[in-house]
This record gives C-alpha cells, structure tokens and sequence, in this order.
C-alpha cells in the first residue's frame, strides 16, 4: 500500500518497477482524495520473481526507491505474515463468539494468541475455542490506566500487532490509544457520530429514531471520534423497547466488527486524516 | 385513533360499540408504551350502520361517551375527508417533483391547493402539474417570520392541513412552529440526531462516515429535534465525494418524506412525547 | 391465534369474552387476507382472571363456543409451556452454532432436547453447550427415509415440537414431510424461487446475480416450495466469487432462519395455503 | 476499457504508454475473472499529452499496438462524447419521469433525441421536458416486430448509441435483439431470476416471497435471460396486495433503471459472457 502526493507517473513507476522485477500484479485499486493525496493497494505474486523469492530486499530497497521518488509513504506486506491479534472483552459474548467462529471458519486470516478481559466471565468460551485467557480485572475508579503496565506488556511479550476491543467496557488513557494509535478496533452500538459515549440504544429510545446502528473504527484518544472502518444499520419501530434494540443491535455489531476485522486483516484499509480509505480488493 | 391510559376493557368497550352500531372492524393495531400510554387505530366500515350512514352523529356521540369512560383522547377521520396539503419548497426540485408524480399516480390521498416558494425557479413544474404556485420572497435576515402573516394568512385562508416543508431552506419562527405542531412535516437530510442543521452532507464527509440518511420528522420550535416519522440511510465509501453525497442522498430524502408523507395522510402517525407511533395499517 | 371467515363482530365477540373473563389484552393483531379469511393473533394477561388461573377449562370452554359461532379454528399457547424443537445439522456449523448462541443469550424461548446429524463432526459444539447430540448416518442412497423411525421415534420419544433442518443435508420423504407438515423448519440458501434444489450459490454465480439471498420456510413434500417465513438477501459484485458467496451467505442463513425461528417460538406464524401471516407482535 | 487474456505486464504496459504520452491516470480500476479473462478500466487526462490534444491518433495508434501485443479488446471513450439515448415506453409513467428528472438535474450525461412508444399517453411528459416524442403504434398480435423498420430506422437516423426500455411493453424480435445486443438495457420487475416472463408481481403474491425487487439487465433474444447490470430488492409483508407491491415495486425499478443507465454512460461496464463486470469508479 503507497500513500504520496498526487503526481503524474506514480501508477506507470509502480507497474513498470514490478513488471521488471518478473512480479504479476493481480489486483489494484487506487484513490486520489480531494486532497490531492494519492492511496494505491497492489498485490502482486513474487513466485515468478526474476531474483528469486528469497531476495526480497531487492523488491524492498527498488521500491524504497520510487517512494522516495514520489514523497511516498509505503508499508509491504507478505501473504505469508499472518497478524497477531488480540481480543479484549468484558461481559457480553456476541462479539467475541463472532470473531472466534469465523476464525475457526477461516474467514479471519490471523492469529489470536490472547483473550483479555476485565471480567472473569468469557473464559470458558476462550477455552471452548483452544484460546488462552488473561483475567486482568480493573480497580474500580482506576480505569484500565491502572493496568496498562500489564496489558500492554502482555501485548508486547506476544507481539500483538492489532487490538480488538470487542466490547470492552473500559476507557483507556490517552498515552495508551496514541502508543496504539491505528492499530485499536472498537466497535461501538450507534451510527456514529449520532449517540456518542455510553448507553447509546437507551437515548436512541429516547429520541425516537427508526434505525439504529453500529460503528466500527480505530480507537483515538478523543472517544468514539477516530476515523470510521465500517458502519451498518437496522430499520426499528416503535414497538421496540431498548431491550429489542439492543438484541437486534448485537447482530450489527457482530457484523460490523467483523467486516471490518476482515478489511484490515486483509490490508485493505488506510487512514486519511481522520477518515478511512477502505479497498475492497 | 385513540390515546389513553392503559386500562383494562378498553378494546372490548370499543368494539363492542362498534359491533353494536352495525360497524364491521376492518383493521384494529393497537401499542402500549413502556410509560402504560394504550394507542389504538381502529378502521371500520360504517356502510351497514345501523343508524344510517348520514348519522355520524350518533356513531361520536357514542365514542365521547366511551372515551370519557376511559379518559381516553381520539379523533375519527372519514374516508370521503381528503386533507389538504400545502407544499413549501425552495431551489431543490426533487421532493417537489416526487410527491407531485406519486400524487398524480394516486399514492397519496390528498389535494394540494398551493406550492409556496421564497424562489421563483420551481413555477414551472407546478404549472406541468397544474398546481397553483405563490412565490413569496423573504427579505434577507429577515426569515420567514417576516412572512408569517402571508403563508399563514394563505394557508388559513385555502383551508391547508398539513405543510410540508419540501426541503424549504428557511427556518420558521417559534411561534410559527407551535401554533402549527404536528402538522408541520420536514425532511432533513441526515440520520437524525447526526448532523443537526446547515450542511449535512459537508460535516458527514468531514467525520467519513459510511453511511448517510434522511430523516422526515415533525418541525417544532427545537430545530430538527421533532418527533421522527420516518428514517432511511444509504451506504457510502471512501469515493464519494461531498457531490456524489448530495446525488445519493436526493433519492433517500425523496423516499423516506414520500413514506412520511403517506403514513400521515393515512392517519397512520400518533406522537407520543417525542416519539413517534407509526402503525402500518 | 384465530383463523375465520371475515365476518363481523369476530373482534368483538373476543374481546367482549376476555373483558368478561376479566382478561387483560395485551397486544392483538389481525389480517383479511384478500381470499375473505381472517386471522388474529390477541396476547393477553390471566392473571386476574376472574375463574381462577387453575381453571383454563373455562377459559378453553368460552373460546370453543366463540369459535364454534364464528367456524372460527383457533389455537391457544400458554407462555409457560415452553417449545421443545429439535436441531437437524450435517457438516456446516453456522447455523447451529448460532441458534445456541441465541439461545444462551435467552433470545430463543425453547428447550433444545436433542441435536440430531447424519455426521458425527458437529459432536464438539453441542457438547460445549451441554445439549444431547445423536449421530444417525444415512446410507448412501437410502435418503434419511431409512432412519424414518430412528429420528421419529427420537422425536417422539423426546416430545419435539418444533424441527429446525439447519443446513441439514439430507432430503426428507413425502411421508415424513405430510407427517410432519408446518413443524419442520429449513433454511434454503437462495432468495426462492429463485436458484431452488442444490448448489444454488453456483448457479447465482453462473447467471451473474448483484443480490443473493436465503430463505426460511416450513419444509413441504415439494422441495423447496413450502411456506416461507422469512427472507432476506445481501448485495454481491461482479468480484464475488462462489466461495465469497458462500462466505456471505452464512450470515444471511443465520439471520433469515434466527428471525423465522424468533416468530414460530413466539406463536407469531399462521399458515394461509402457501403463504404465511407472520405478525409483529 | 480493456479486456485481454490475464497475462503479466498488462498494466505496466499500459501504464507506461499513457505516461509516457503524458496523459494523467486519474482512475484505474481492474477485475481478473475467474476464467483467466482480464478486465481494465482506465480514466486518465489528455489535456498535457506530449502530442498535443488534437492528435488523438497518435494514442489510439499506440493503444491498438499495445492490444495487439496482448490479445486486448479496447474502447477508448473521450469525455467530451456524450452518448445519445432513446428511451422506449408504453403508458406506465415512473422509470421516465425519473430518467427525466435525473437528466435534468445533470445525473445522467446523455443526450436524449428521443422518446418512442406504442401509446400516445405520455407525450405530454416528453413535451413538458422538451424532448421529442413519437408514437409508434403496434398492430395488434404483430410484435413490435412490425414496427422494426419504423423504430430501427428511426434510431439509426437520430444516431443513438443506446436503447432503454423503460416499462415498454413489447417484445421484440431475436433479429432486433441481435442486431442491438449490449446496447438495450430493460427494466424487469422481480429480482431476477425469480418470476422471469409476465406479471412478476402477481407470481410473487401467490409465491408468497417477504422481497420483492427490480433487475436492470442487457435485452437478448432470450426473454429476462441477459446479463445483469443491477438489482435490488425491498421487504414486503403478508400485508402487501398486489397493489401494494406495484406501488412498492414502483421505486425499485427507477432507482435500479437509473443506477444501470448511470453506470452504463459512464461505460462502466463489462460483459463477461452472461455476466457483467460494473466497475464503481
């Protein structure tokens, strides 16, 4: 994936570099936002590589390269790299037997090698799935603050390189979500930016909407305001109490989280300021 | 219709007294919300009346006397009763031009004296349409309040029972709003109570949403905080442009004031609070 | 649940002997079919039941009269008496991994005595939700007929009320289908009658179709022509493959058949020849 | 847009012959289906090519050596070459109001120097929008088949490049479909390929479907049988009438019709045997 400034010559530098190096694109997508920013996705198959598939500090230092050429930022990723993800849940397991179901499917290409959580609750479900389980419960009052030492050396001790906060009902602090920046997922129960912060099926209630929604999107430090992956809705009516809604909605945010799990499992999504561009390649 | 507290009997006492005026129920929905308010639309059929048709009198008569039992709050609508429906629009054609092709089709039951205008541009489409058009500029700064005496005074005068506010870009005055509550339908071209006010689409761009709607609702004092009748959403991505926002968002506006529209001229809506009770027969 | 000839004084005559019984309606739906038949569905409270809640007889003995007045047929539930449905699975997991799940959460409302599978491979998930799971295998072409009195005795044996075919892949007998005629769920993975009988994401694929879609109906003697409860499809493009159908298909098999499933549970399904009444309350 | 056999270097080739003409990539989007056949769809800006504008043989000379190269079929489109539609239609008004409207406001970028029908009704709808209309009537039993001189030499005459039947009630002959084959798109109401043939709606009714919907696809000789270009769908109830599905049916088919017609003038789109691929930029 590339990101640089909108400049003539860009595609034809990428595919002729590639085409050179005996790489086959199969795929490619490409976006010019009103910036003037320039985002490009390719894949390509190294197996016909003319310097041999192990040489791939070729293909790296060729094209570093044209990224300087260009002013462009780039990040490579090979098939064979499977991310290391790490789910963090507290009470409700909609989301959690989602994600852990469709990885068993292999529907989700990665590895989960730790399940946390604030809560004792879930640990069966880890267990029924051959998951490992971390119990790290949260001083009341203390926020998870108080547990960053903790859960972020547990993250480092297993290289964890995408956190999932399938329903984590904790804040963390700002140091955390920047040391985290763009590699934290939350799921959050509304069509953002409408219903904000906590308890958003009651105040859709209370405000009497006809759809209620779920929002899939990196955590930032400013609550439920980073940039958005995946966001779906449901048609309600009035006979639905905020209990209809909030069963209807786990069926959203299951789906929400999962498609867009899937999007950055698959290194389809990239960060626009404060927006997502999201290849559907 | 009927409101009321919920007691029991209600249902039996007001069938009963149908039955016993010779009334076949042709449809009955019914809702009791969580606050122990009972709504109730029942249609029926008078032709086999015994008292004779022409004898409405008798048929209210006997619904006070059942309505003062229960404290229950009702209004009758006869089905030869076609409302009368004034149109106010500004530039944008696409509302107008929607409900004067479903009206023309017979989807929707009611007669439009009058296509109220603070611009000139939309006369013409009235005209095809053979409906009268009344271009009343409002002065700068001013606001429609300036003109509250001629759209009233108008309004008043063709006998008008509903307004809608077909993407009118002016906002009425607080008196305005109150002395017509609840027949006062606006579309708002977001997913309430995302993007309150000016420039929906812009700021939905801005936060990269995925999605974006339309929402019809009651206008009340509070602007765009009336009691929602009617939602729908569309999806986006990461291409569409602030322009291609507007193009897709036309047809979601046009759709969900279309439904809105035909709910209400169906005597289908009753307002609870700030909710609405839109039943579906 | 009532189903009659369309006459009037039907809703009356009911609700009067409720009131009478000192019944409190809850809820009460209807539907005129176009054919002149009519059905209601009236939730209601026996709580203050004048009789006595032991003394149902009474209850039953008043309905029958009604009924018997009006050619009325007429089915009454108690919410205590809890459905007993039984899972028919072969080697696909998502469905019955989602219907256990729902039922966890408490969305269900049934007993779930017995998974049945013509494999032996689903045999770990049952158990993780400590429910029986009986692997009866079908010969090569003998069809399930052959273990006709196997699952039927089971069922019997276990009082089943309800047969939900959760990807079962395995087609039934006319006589097991007439013997167990509007108690036998299945799931189709096609928006019938589009695509019915086998393969039906190949050959949405071959015919280059922008939707795809499932379906949950009442499984009859005709493959795949029963009544259907619920239906519901998902947008594909031209860069789906068959096993990306399939991947999105299994969200839409376990949405459509959970929400059929929901109404059965609930009473909420009445069958009018081919067609269903499904109501919303 | 291209289409080729799926071998390595295509893209590069491309690219570099387009950068090395000068001419700006401003979108780039490609498809490599799964039978090994390569699709490419490339908008670029021909304002600084080295060869100046007016030499617009220089490219198409250097695009067709490229193609010859790889086996590739190409269509270069100039923006500047508006597409010249003739919509056909019979007495139902909605798919034209829409087309009309949409052209109007700058949606659809065509030029259309005709409306045809076989009834006289909707002239008036063609005048109001100051289009040409001609009234072709069909003889009884005859097919427009009778007509085919009339209407064929009548497109041939005003040079249109693309027929939409917009609700025209009339098949035509396999010699016109043959003749017009990937330049007639149709609008079907049922979603495809579910109630092919007459009176969709009514199929659906007594099917007792919960969806109905619209598919906007390429006429050929086999009736409802040619590649699809959209679909969509929309939920219905037991309490829809054939009625009410029409009506409901009404709006899929103009947004379905129009969405087509947008990405088939934006020649976004592709035939892959029986199959389309609509590219989305």
């Amino acid at each position: 994936m590339v990101k640089c400034p909108d400049r003539k010559g860009v595609i034809a530098a990428l595919a002729q570099l590639l085409y050179g190096l005996g790489c086959n694109i199969l795929a490619s997508d490409q976006f010019t936002a009103e910036e003037g920013v320039y985002f490009q996705r390719i894949r390509f198959d190294l197996t016909d590589m003319v310097v041999g598939t192990a040489n791939k500090a070729v293909l790296e230092r060729a094209i570093a390269e044209v990224a300087d050429r260009f002013g462009m930022e780039w990040r490579l990723f090979y098939d064979g790299a499977v991310k290391r993800v790490a789910i963090l849940v507290s009470r409700l397991d909609h989301c959690l037997y989602d994600i852990l179901i469709r990885h068993r499917a292999g529907e989700l290409k990665c590895e989960i090698p730790i399940i946390i959580s604030n809560h004792p609750d879930l640990e069966g479900i880890a267990t029924s799935f051959g998951i490992p389980f971390k119990h790290l419960p949260v001083a009341p009052g203390s926020g998870p603050e108080g547990k960053r030492s903790q859960i972020e050396a547990l993250l480092e001790e297993l290289g964890v390189d995408l956190i999932v906060l399938a329903r984590y009902m904790q804040i963390f602090s700002e140091e955390f979500c920047s040391r985290n920046a763009m590699r934290t997922i939350n799921i959050h129960h509304s069509f953002l930016p409408a219903f904000e912060g906590a308890k958003p099926y009651h105040r859709a209630y209370e405000r009497g909407v006809k759809v209620i929604g779920a929002t899939a999107h990196y955590a930032t430090s400013e609550l439920d305001a980073g940039p958005i992956i995946e966001q779906d809705v449901t048609r309600i009516s009035h006979r639905d109490s905020v209990q209809d809604m909030i069963r209807k909605g786990r069926d959203l945010e299951r789906l929400v989280l999962a498609r867009a799990l899937r999007s950055v499992l698959s290194d389809s999504v990239m960060v626009n300021g404060n927006r997502t561009v999201v290849f559907e390649i």
